[in-house]
């Protein structure tokens, strides 16, 4: 059977390996200069075209990192958390430009939800969310979708080239609203190359794998009209829901850390979280922790420690037995809690911000 | 078996009775006050909510005429003359706002013309050959539709509510091109009213019906929201391919006339062009002519003669074996070269004048 991920779904793949065969996906082997948290530690496990980008940071090439902005809530998840420290590493590793679009587009139709409160929720949150979790903003080009002409001029050009069997093979179905999502996603990945044509890349979870393989395919496609230079990615891994399954699902709140969370929530919650520590202290004390298998070791790992030795001591320590579920569990509820404090201090440094922002103008 | 007619291919209905059964039209019946040349003789004959329309002109309420351009080529065909003198016909009798669009994204997405050729074409020819057919400039609104961001957000708001089914059996097939264009066009006819809801009514071919269908469901689907007026349509019959076909094909050049043409290559066209005469002068002379069957005729009657009486004594002259085909043909002709020769005049005014025309500015 073909493997087919439906990246509005939420559903997910078997497995990242699966995945990488399946699709032919780059391994990530560490070959970034400077590697961030996620890169280091094995997060970030794959991708397309990433040896074009290397040679880019190398050789200080010019080349590009694009994401999107999906305000569909006044929540982020710790996905798109790890989305942006990975704009963060190419901005910070030569990428000459960095973009960030806000997909009302999109939003109206495949979401349901308009224009206008889209545009609201991401200049009041989103946004301001992005450079409180690190984006430069000096070094950051935020458009809306929908005012983004050239965008739409590209999303109309490119639907002439793509079959509906096209579409299905990639997307699994297809109906009106996804097939317009995604010619304005792929007018929005190759939109930057209208000026000059570089490389670019695109951090984002596995399941948008389509949407990168729709562009790529039209860039291809298009090559003689706008001379498209290769369109990279590069893949996270989920964090995982609080009961241990593989990504952390909006459709069950009770299993999501959000971002904001409330403290008081944040601490229920992580208690609850599924836990690899053993039935009774005694055994734990004797056989040791499996932080391999504990939700709190991951969000440590993924999220709340930068420190790599620090790290390695909570595994040891966890590891060995000398560390209880429970300590670790209070040292990820205050880890936590330190992360959600810092974040809504510069949430609102940023917010106030948010007037000096470069918008791009149409 | 359900009827469907593709509006991309230029397949035509079986027949115009079949056409007004099979969809359910209003046939057009005369109630428009102070009627144009094709509504008198019957060459417009149907539409839908044609009495909203009625009745706004008898109470004086406001309304909009609304119709596209698309510039595939650098002519026009004569069908297209006729939605023109349809708009002249609403600009004259109340419409308060008059649109015509280039649908520059439609082109790019189902014809593979590039935006930027669209855009030339119309400002270099079509613009200015839809004010010298008539359209008063100063009344008259022109946009680009990839310009016009409401559009564009309209399309991806309605694309939201249609499924793939519903544009299956509309239009017979989907893809991804034709469903971005029909929805850009139903964001099109329903634009003006975001500023004010008020009754809209498209002159069109009947081959475009399947448009409308689309545009009015989306209209009650959005009511709600944008309290939409309903969406009204007239519908003309098509100008006969030269061959006596049903319409004129732009896939064989030598069964139509063009707007512009060539005198000489007009007058070689109208000579090989389907009569009515009969076999021999003799006979002719005896049992009369067809005048039904006749393409000189026809384009005497739809395009080149206004004044009725001057129409009927030709009918008279040719019906009773009088006027020989021969002379028809002559006559239709020097009419034709007259009313090329009066385009091209208005046409290079026109061009002359592009810069005073109304553009929208987004």
């Amino acid at each position: 059977m073909v493997t087919v991920i439906d990246p509005w779904s939420g559903d997910l793949p078997e497995s990242y390996d699966k995945l990488v065969k399946d699709f032919g996906l780059e391994l990530y082997k560490n070959q970034f200069p400077d590697e961030n948290r996620l890169m280091r530690r094995g997060v970030v496990f794959a991708g397309r075209d990433l040896k074009v980008i290397a040679k880019c940071i190398e050789e200080k090439k010019p080349y590009y990192v694009l994401s999107g902005i999906m305000p569909t809530s006044d929540k982020i998840h710790f996905g798109t958390k790890m989305v942006i420290e990975n704009i963060k590493y190419f901005q910070d590793h030569g990428a000459a430009e960095t973009y960030v679009l806000v997909a009302d587009l999109e939003a109206a139709s495949t979401r349901g939800v308009t224009i206008e409160e889209a545009q609201d929720r991401a200049l009041k949150f989103h946004i301001p969310a992005y450079i409180a979790l690190g984006l430069d903003p000096k070094k950051t080009t935020f458009y809306f979708q929908s005012q983004n002409i050239k965008v739409t001029q590209l999303a109309y050009e490119f639907a002439k080239k793509i079959t509906l069997n096209e579409f299905k093979a990639i997307y699994g179905s297809a109906d009106p609203g996804r097939i317009m999502a995604a010619v304005a996603q792929a007018g929005d990945m190759l939109f930057p190359q209208l000026k000059k044509a570089m490389p670019g890349i695109i951090p984002v979870g596995p399941d948008q794998d389509p949407h990168l393989r729709l562009a790529r395919d039209i860039a291809k496609r298009f090559k003689s009209k706008y001379n498209f230079a290769p369109l990279a990615s590069i893949y996270h891994k989920f964090t995982p829901s609080l009961d241990g399954s593989l990504k952390m699902s909006k459709s069950n709140p009770e299993s999501v850390i959000e971002i904001p969370e409330d403290l008081d929530s944040l601490a229920k919650k992580i208690k609850r979280a599924k836990s690899g520590g053993r039935e009774t202290v005694e055994i734990h004390r004797k056989k040791g922790g499996v932080p391999e298998e504990d939700v709190s070791f991951e969000l440590l790992k993924q999220h709340l420690i930068e420190d790599d030795n620090e790290l390695r001591k909570i595994y040891d320590k966890y590891k060995s037995g000398e560390m209880l579920s429970s300590e670790l569990k209070n040292l990820t509820i205050e880890k936590m809690n330190r992360f959600m404090i810092d974040f809504e201090k510069k949430l609102k440094k940023a917010q106030k911000d948010v007037e000096n922002i470069n918008f791009l103008k149409f």
